[in-house]
């Protein structure tokens, strides 16, 4: 961005018999290591805020106070663009420089005897400028472990109906008291959305509108579990389920995740010898191995969970993509006298910003659920809720996913081809029949660590992935839904060039 | 909202020859509860999802059904719009109906061996009708505790924003790893904001977005405190607050508030036989009663945290509206040698819906709070919090605070003037210098159950006040900021009608 006084060559306003002694009210070290420029603006701010400077007053021209000064104007403008970036000084338009109107009306004052200065510290300058140059550090392309591109995000359509779901809000006042279970339009079109999209058939007092899936596991965690209880997981499996059970003090114990899921056979020896309390499982795409629950197991599991009366966690993060074959129906649809929670996400749909997720549990532990999520964050954005609400019963939310999933579709098939055509022999995978992410595998003398630093090298990030070590294989967990054909192209021929003795 | 078949009077379209047998198709019970209508659309997606009617396929006209049927057609015609509104049809623009082409593509696969039919239990409906009613009998006027007037949101600068937001986060692909303490936008902004704003000199490492202040205190509380530990907390106070600290199972220990806030001289005494951990207070505005911790009391609680180490909690939900006076500084701009912890929140300054707060306390803490805060919900609405920094940045929140802060005023004088002249004797209260509430005290006698059931019925709802008794007074807290001068007068008449003794 050019300086807005970089062209600056109109009259300079001063008056030099009111001119304030800016050369004793700025203290400059030439051998500090904050720059010059942050210095003056420092000594600008100060002054400002004790008042020396006042509101509306105006600021010496750029030439005469790099001559007061005794720096170069170039200097002056610099710390003019900070102060005006800070909104601390307004840049009229014929360039001339005034404390700026807005600072607040009334100051607040000190209780205190001794004199504050509101000065702050210098080292916010420092802060930002580590931050600006990280961010100046910006990877060009960060794979992720499967989540929509963003880049498809209809903007319009949600801004629109945000805007209208504002609007309306406004103009009812505030007729609903603040809901912790989520916006009354969102859970009445969920009723017939999980319905319509996965058998699942509940009733309003059984459904919580969450932060996403993650705080569906957080809260059902908290409400359903004491310190001890036992709880069993797959592995590999999804680190921050695990985490949330270690928090709530949990006895966690692992089953092996294998092609056809979680091995049943090892959950039925577990609950001949613990009180087994909540079985979590992802019977659709399993993280991160994106293996599919066999219909045998889902039999024999819900089967155990009758027997040994354990609560079933299901997450279903990734129902909403699929390309070669039919989903199954969850666990929850098809269960009887079995205790599950389904828990479920709108943020693997539509972007990761957009922070909505589902609970479908109980109304006993429902209603506990609502207790604590109160006292965590009150509710979640009622307009954002009534926002996805329109966007499903319009059926614009359906459209959105015909159109990526076609999308997607091309994306994993390309990534597929790619790595077959470049790596051949030593990467092993499964072609997923669904959601966004292909479960790589890879020969245990691979050079994968060579290939995530090389990757950075080149501006692509890949530490964020799940790695992992299994039976002397390496996997990694590839997000091809976000990436397109060019960004598939130079990731393949990364992993490909770590191969070369040459780099 | 006029139903889409009330005018039609267009040819029907029906091909008898191909016509389902309706009557047999769809079954009637005209001694059920449940309207006929219903039991009609009811039907109907049975059909559907049985695959009977198929995608795309014709619906009867709706004289035609309605003779099959032997209903009246404004029956045929509800089920119609009812089915509509579900998205299972469409209603094209000649009024004939079919079958909705967007149920999903890929119906999802039962892994059990018996047939499932995907039907909806009858009692959806029962419930979306009650609700339906519920809503129906919306309150005209709803009294809040304290919020910012929703019909003064600057929707369309919040939209343009947002909608900015959201196409550069598109344009820059995935830089940003999710981030649980918020996007660095709003971090670097708040830096500057609550420096220029109460004196707060803070640093990035120190500062972490939540979703709303009371996340601040739930992941402080959890963060900080174990079961056991010893918290202090004024009476009458914030009781999600309270609920927190006994969530984690901390002692609770009360000190009483009055004129001049937070007793200290009581605190004191509990600091010397218990070892307090945690002080929660609010210095500004304390919730419910309003009042502000004297300059005195706030030197001594500082003394007393330095001399026996405790942790001060520092809520500041309500700093942005000054009315009279300037406000006192926050304790944490100047404290030294203490541990603070200085939550905030922009719900209460723009928009209940608007779930961002932040809190400000050491890097220990903040970090600790980084890991629980991504078990919880991994992350807010990161568009949303580069929206808010731009409206910080750009003044646009400065002009909106000093917009509404005159409306504000206003009100709370009008309520001020309406509550003595109608009511007289029999109310007391302090005129806050600022925030969005005038707590009420009203005499033991008062009869104010009896105020708040006569609003009720004339459609304005009072029932989420804070209540308390104190000697041997009533305090209610009104929410004066999103009352016009319409409403407080509606309001005002109904407290005075209470006294009269012929309702």
């Amino acid at each position: 961005m050019e300086s807005s006084f970089s062209k600056h060559s109109g009259p300079v306003h001063e008056n030099k018999k009111t001119m304030l002694p800016f050369k004793h009210l700025i203290p400059i070290d030439r051998d500090s290591d904050t720059a010059l420029y942050q210095q003056i603006a420092s000594g600008m701010i100060e002054a400002i805020q004790n008042g020396i400077l006042e509101t509306g007053s105006s600021l010496p021209g750029t030439r005469v106070l790099a001559k007061t000064l005794k720096v170069h104007r170039k200097t002056i403008i610099s710390a003019y663009d900070e102060l005006c970036a800070q909104s601390w000084v307004d840049i009229n338009p014929r360039k001339s420089v005034k404390v700026a109107d807005l600072l607040p009306e009334l100051a607040p004052k000190s209780w205190k005897e001794e004199q504050i200065k509101l000065l702050p510290r210098p080292d916010n300058f420092t802060l930002a400028a580590e931050l600006a140059e990280q961010s100046g550090n910006v990877h060009r392309i960060v794979v992720n472990d499967g989540y929509p591109d963003i880049r498809l995000f209809p903007h319009d359509l949600i801004t629109r109906e945000y805007r209208f779901s504002l609007k309306q809000k406004a103009r009812q006042s505030m007729e609903d008291p603040l809901l912790p279970w989520g916006a009354n339009s969102l859970r009445n079109t969920l009723v017939n959305y999980l319905s319509k999209t996965r058998g699942i058939s509940t009733q309003l007092d059984h459904i919580m509108v969450t932060n996403g899936a993650q705080m569906g596991i957080y809260l059902a965690a908290m409400t359903l579990l004491s310190e001890g209880d036992h709880v069993v997981v797959g592995v590999p499996g999804y680190h921050l389920a695990d985490e949330v059970f270690q928090h709530v003090g949990a006895n966690l114990h692992q089953v092996n995740v294998d092609q056809d899921g979680f091995d049943v056979d090892a959950l039925e020896t577990l609950c001949q010898n613990y009180p087994i309390r909540v079985v979590y499982c992802i019977p659709h795409h399993h993280y991160p191995t994106t293996v599919t629950l066999s219909p045998e197991r889902r039999n024999k599991l819900l089967e155990l969970a009758k027997d040994h009366c354990f609560t079933i966690m299901e997450d279903d993060y990734d129902y909403d993509f699929q390309y070669d074959d039919s989903a199954y129906l969850p666990l929850y649809s098809l269960a009887k006298e079995v205790d599950i929670i389904y828990v479920g996400s709108f943020s693997k749909v539509i972007s990761p910003y957009l922070r909505i997720g589902f609970m479908i549990a109980n109304p006993t532990l429902i209603r506990k659920a609502y207790r604590l999520r109160r006292l965590i964050n009150i509710m979640g954005d009622e307009i954002m809720e009534n926002t996805l609400a329109t966007l499903i019963n319009s059926g614009d939310l359906s459209r959105h996913i015909k159109k990526t999933t076609k999308i997607y579709r091309e994306r994993r098939d390309y990534l597929v081809r790619q790595l077959q055509l470049k790596i051949g022999k030593q990467v092993y995978f499964n072609i997923p029949d669904g959601g966004m992410a292909l479960w790589v595998q890879f020969e245990q003398k691979f050079p994968l660590q060579k290939a995530i630093r090389l990757a950075r090298n080149k501006g692509i990030n890949l530490s964020g992935l799940p790695l992992t070590y299994q039976s002397s294989l390496q996997g990694l967990r590839i997000g091809f839904a976000s990436l397109n054909m060019q960004e598939i192209d130079e990731l393949v021929s990364i992993i490909e060039c770590s191969l070369s003795k040459d780099v």
